[in-house]
C-alpha cells in the first residue's frame, strides 16, 4: 500500500501478471496442453506481450532465463511454493529470499499465504520477513491470499473472498491475488475491503475465451485492478491471441464483444454477451 | 513501567486508544454495522479527536495511511495478530517488527499475550523480543492481557484480571489492556495488582451509551487509566458522540449524566444514572 | 564456580535472596497474607534490610522500581518464569536478555531449570546462553535447580536433590537453589555434589518463625551457603523480624533460640530448641 | 542453470559423478563387495580416472583426503545425508556448510531433497540456503531430487522423475540427479521438463557390465548429461574397467558393442546389443 | 580427520581420555564406590598422570577447576550431555559453545551423536556446529558415537559400532568413542571403517582390572587408538594403579601380564593371561 511501491508491475494502477510457478506447484502434468510451455522460454516470450505488466517464476527459472529478457520482461519473484507431491495441511517452502532475487533482478515478490490453515502464522511471520525485506529494497508485494486448511469450510464464499484481501491490506501487501468470488457485488465488496490496496483475481484452471473474458470483465468493472493467470493463458494454442483480449479488457475498459473482436473469436454463447 | 514511556500514548497519565484490527482479527463482518469504517480514512479521522491518544493499527494499515495523518494522530503499532479462519489453541503471529513500525513512525507497540494458552511461552518470548527492542527505540509498550485457551477454565473472573494486569507489570509492559472484570472492587484489585504500571479496560463488544459510558466511569472510578476501544466506538452511527461523552468520562472526571449531556444524548435507563 | 563471580550477591560466602516473582509465577493470591507485599516498593524496602544480599525479580519490576534502589539492593535478575494458568509439562519462558539486565543494573542472573521435565533440554541450552552471555558481563549465576516433571517419580529425594545441586555445578551455575533435602545429612550430601559451588536453599511455603529459623539453621550447620527466600518472608505480618533471625542464622552462627532472641520472637515449641 | 556455474564439474555438458557417501547412507555393508573401498584413497583413485569430472562425498572424508587429490579430482561437497540406522519419514540432516565446503576446496555442493515428504518443506528451505550460498561462492548445484514419503505411491513413475527434474530446474539447481524413468522415452521427457538444466542419472545398485551401460546409452541418447554412480563402480572387481566404458559411452557417443570393446569385455547377452 | 587437528589429546597417535560427566549423565550415583571423586580436584590429580592424554569435562568443572590444572591437564571440552532424569528418545542438550571452550581453554572438543534416534538429525547439525566451529579455532574433535533409541534393535553388534565409526569419519570427527564391538575382529573391522580417523573404545562400566586391561589389550591390538574411560579408573580404590596398567598397555605395548606387574596386581585368572 506504499504509494507507487508497486508501480514497477502495474500500468494505471493495472495488473496483468503471468504466473508461471505450476511445475513446482501441479508439476509437468500442466504443460500437456501445450507442451512448448514446458520451455521458459515460450512464457517469458509471451511476458514481452504488452498486455502482460509482470512474469511470475520461482528462482531457479528466473536465474536460468531472465538474464535474457530483462530488457522485455518486469519480474516478479515468487518467492514460496511448494510441489503436490506430499499431503497434509496447507503450506509453502520458501524457496528464494528477498535478497537473492534483487540480484537476479527483481522488481516485485510475490508470496503464498494460506489463512486458515494451521499453517497460518508460521506462513505469515515469513511473510511478514519477505514483505519487510521487500520494502527495503523497494520492492511492490503481491499476496497470493488462498484460505484453505482443516478449519475452514468455505475457502470460496464472498465473505471468505473479502476476509482475504482484508488480510493483503492488514499484513502490508500492495498488491491481494485472489480467486473470483462469484459475483460482481462480491468483488466489489473484496476490493472495498482492501481500501485502496490493489487486487487482482486469479486466472484458474482453463476455460473458453468468452466465459474467461466475461469473468476477468466483470472483475474488472467490478473494480479489480486486474488479473494474475498462468493455465488461462498457456495452456491454449494460441496464448498471444487471447492476451490480446485481456488487454483490451484490462486496460481499455473493452467490452467482451469488442475484446473477442479484437481477437479474432467467435463468441461460444453469442446470447450472453454484453 | 520505565517513567513516561508511555506519554506518547498518554495524556495526565490517561489513555483513549482507539482500536482498529478487526479486519485482520474477525474480517470484514466487524465493519458491518457501518460499512464507511472499513475505509481507514474514516478511523484516522475519529483517531484526530481530541480524546483519542493513540490509534492501533496493523502495519498494512499504518503503511498506507499513518503518512497522511502523522502531525495528527499517534500510532501504535499493534505487532501481533492473527485471523479467525483457523482453529486450534490461542496463539497470534507476528507481524511487523519494532524496526519496521519505528520506520512507519510508531510512538508505541501493541502486542497480544494469551496468558495460560499452551502457546503462553511463544507468545512471551515474542513479546519479550519486541519490549526490549521498543526500549532500544524509545516506544511505549501495551500488552493486550487475555488468557485464554484449554487450561483455562474461567477467563473473565476478578481473579484471572488481576492475574493479567500483574503479568503485564512483572513481564515489562507501560500499560496493560484487559476485559473489564466486573466490579468496580475487581477493577481496583486488578490496578492494585498491576503496582504503577497502567491499565486499560477494553471495550468490548458494542453496548449501548449509557451501558457503556456507565462501565468505563466505573473503571476510572476504580483506578483504571482508561480505554481501548474499537467497535463500541466505530460500530456507531456517529462515533464522534461517543468520543465526545468519553473524553468527559477519561479526561475530566465527569459522570455518565454530563457525559451523555456533553454527547447530546438521551440515558436509556435514567434511573441507573449516577 | 568462577572464583568471586558471584561476589556481588554473597556476603561472606553466604546469600540471602529475596524472591519476588511470585506474581507472575503464582499470581496476586500469593500476597494475600500480607497485601501490602504486591506494592514492590515494600520488597525492595525488605531488600535494604542488612540480611539480604540480593532481591531477585522480574523484567518489569526491575525497569519500574529498581532504579530508586540501586544504591541500597543488589539486583538479581531473574530472567525465566511462567504464569501457573496454564497446564503441561514444566516449562518456563525467557522473559529477559541478559543483555538488557545489564542495562536495567543487575548483578547476577536467576535461571529455573526443570530437570526431569520433557523441557529439559530446551531449557539448559536456554540457561548455557544466559549462563555465558552473563559471563561475557561478569555477572554471577544463580540455577533455580528444580526437578519436576512426567519422568520424574520423587522430585524431593535426597538422591534427587543431590542430582540437582550437581547439575547446578555441571552446567555452570555459581549458586544453585534447591529445595531442602529433609535432613542434614542429605543436605550435606547435596553440598559435597555441588563441590565448591554454593547451593542454597528456598524457602517454599510459610511456616512458623521455630520451624523456619530450625530448618535453615539446619541447612547452614549442613554446608549450605544460605538461603532463597519470599512468601516465608514477605507473608509475613512482620518481614523484617524474620528477616532479623535469618541474618543471625546465616551470617552471624547464630542458634535458633539466639535467633529468636534477637527477634524478641517467642518458641512455638520450646522442647524442640537447639 | 545459470551458464557455467557446473563447468567445474562437467565436460562438454555432460557429467560422470562418482558418489562416494554410501558409508554415511547405508552403512559399511556397502564396501563389502570390495573391500578396498572402504578406503577413500581408493575412491580417490578412481576419481583421478579421465571418466570422472567430481567425486562426492560427505566432509570428512573430504577435509581427510581430498588435501592430496585437489590436483587430480574435482571435489563435489555433498552437504546432507544421514545414516539408515533410524526409521521414519525421509529426512536428511545438512552436515556441512557451505562456508567450510569452499575452505575444503569444492568445486560445487550436493544436496537431497526428498519431494513428497513430510519434511519436504524443510528441506527445501535447507536447500534454498545452500543454494544462494553456492551462488555466493560460484559453485555449482546439484540436487538429488528423490521423491518418497508416505504421501507418494509411486516414487519412479515416469511422471513422477519428470516432477524430480522440474524440481530441481524450478528451485534452482545446476544439475538434477533422478532414478532412471524405465524408458528413454519417460527420460526424454524428463530432461525437456529440466528444461535446460542438466539431468544424470543414478547408477543405482550393481548390475552386470552390458545391462548398465546399456541403461546409461539409452539415457545418453535420450537428452541426460551423464551418470551420478558409486556402487555401480565401486562394487566392481575391476572399477576402472567401468569407468572406461562409462567414458566411451558417456563423452564419446560410443554404442554399448565399443563400450564393453574398449572394456575388454564380453557381453553377457550378446542378442541385445546395439 | 584433519592431519594432527588432534595432536593436542594424542601421543604418538593413542589417546586415553579420562571421562568425568557422570555427574551431569548419571548423577551422584557413580561417586559411591569412591566417594572422592565426586571432588573434580581428584579427577584432575589423576589427570595429571603421565598416561592421561586429555580430561573431558562439562563447562561447569572447566571453569570452576582447570584454571588450577592446565599447565599438567589436557581440556576435552564435552559439549553436549544431559541427566537422565527424564525419559524419551536418546537426545542431549548442547551445554557449551565452542567459543566459550575456547575461553576456558580446550584444546579439543566431545560431542555425543545417538544415531538411529529420532533425534539424530537434530543432533547432527548440532555437531556440524560444533565441528566447524572447532575447524576454525584448531580444536580436535571426539565423537562418542552411541547408536541408540527407538529404531534400533541391535546397539553393540559389530556391524552397528563399525557403522559407529564410519559416521565419525563421514562427518568430521578426529576421533570417535565407541563401544568395543566384542572381539579383536569386530574392533579391526571398526577400525578400518574409520579409514584412518582414530577409534577409542569407551571404558564402560567397572570390571576387574585383568578383565579391563584384557579388553583394552585387545582393542589396542586390533588397531585401536586408545580408550575414553571413566568408572573403570575412578570408581576404584586406586585408580593411580590402573592409570599405570593402561599406560602399559596403551602406550608401550606392554601385555596384560606385563601391566598387571608394573600394577603390582594379582591377575584374577591366570589361566587366561597372555
Amino acid at each position: 500500500m506504499i504509494p507507487n511501491a508497486d508501480s514497477a508491475i502495474t500500468r494505471n494502477e493495472k495488473a496483468l501478471i503471468l504466473a508461471y510457478d505450476h511445475g513446482l506447484e501441479h508439476g509437468p502434468v500442466d504443460f500437456e496442453p501445450n507442451p512448448a510451455t514446458a520451455d521458459p522460454d515460450r512464457i517469458f516470450d509471451l511476458g514481452s506481450h504488452d498486455a502482460v505488466t509482470a512474469v511470475a517464476v520461482q528462482k531457479g527459472i528466473a536465474e536460468g532465463y531472465y538474464p535474457s529478457y530483462e530488457d522485455d520482461v518486469t519480474l516478479l519473484a515468487k518467492l514460496n511454493g511448494t510441489s503436490n507431491l506430499w499431503m497434509g495441511e496447507p503450506n509453502s517452502s520458501v524457496n528464494w529470499t528477498v535478497e537473492n532475487a534483487v540480484e537476479v533482478g527483481a522488481d516485485a515478490i510475490g508470496f503464498t499465504v494460506y489463512g486458515g490453515s494451521n499453517h497460518e502464522i508460521e506462513m505469515v511471520e515469513e511473510f511478514r520477513d519477505a514483505q519487510e525485506a521487500a520494502r527495503q529494497h523497494g520492492l511492490g508485494v503481491v499476496m497470493w491470499s488462498y484460505p484453505r486448511g482443516q478449519g475452514l469450510k468455505n475457502a470460496t464464499t464472498p465473505e471468505t473472498i473479502a476476509y482475504s484481501t482484508r488480510l493483503g491490506l492488514e499484513l502490508g501487501a500492495d498488491i491481494t491475488k485472489v480467486k473470483y468470488p462469484g459475483s460482481p457485488d462480491a468483488m466489489t465488496h473484496a476490493v472495498e475491503m482492501a481500501a485502496g490496496s490493489k487486487v487482482v483475481m486469479s486466472g484458474g484452471s482453463k476455460t473458453n475465451d468468452q466465459e474467461f473474458l466475461t469473468t476477468v470483465h466483470e472483475a474488472m468493472k467490478a473494480g479489480a485492478n486486474g488479473l494474475a493467470v498462468g493455465r488461462n493463458v498457456f495452456q491454449r494454442d494460441n496464448p498471444e491471441q487471447i492476451l490480446d483480449g485481456l488487454e483490451a479488457v484490462i486496460f481499455e475498459e473493452a467490452s467482451v464483444t469488442e475484446a473477442l473482436d479484437v481477437m479474432g473469436a467467435e463468441p461460444t454463447d453469442p446470447e450472453a454477451l454484453d
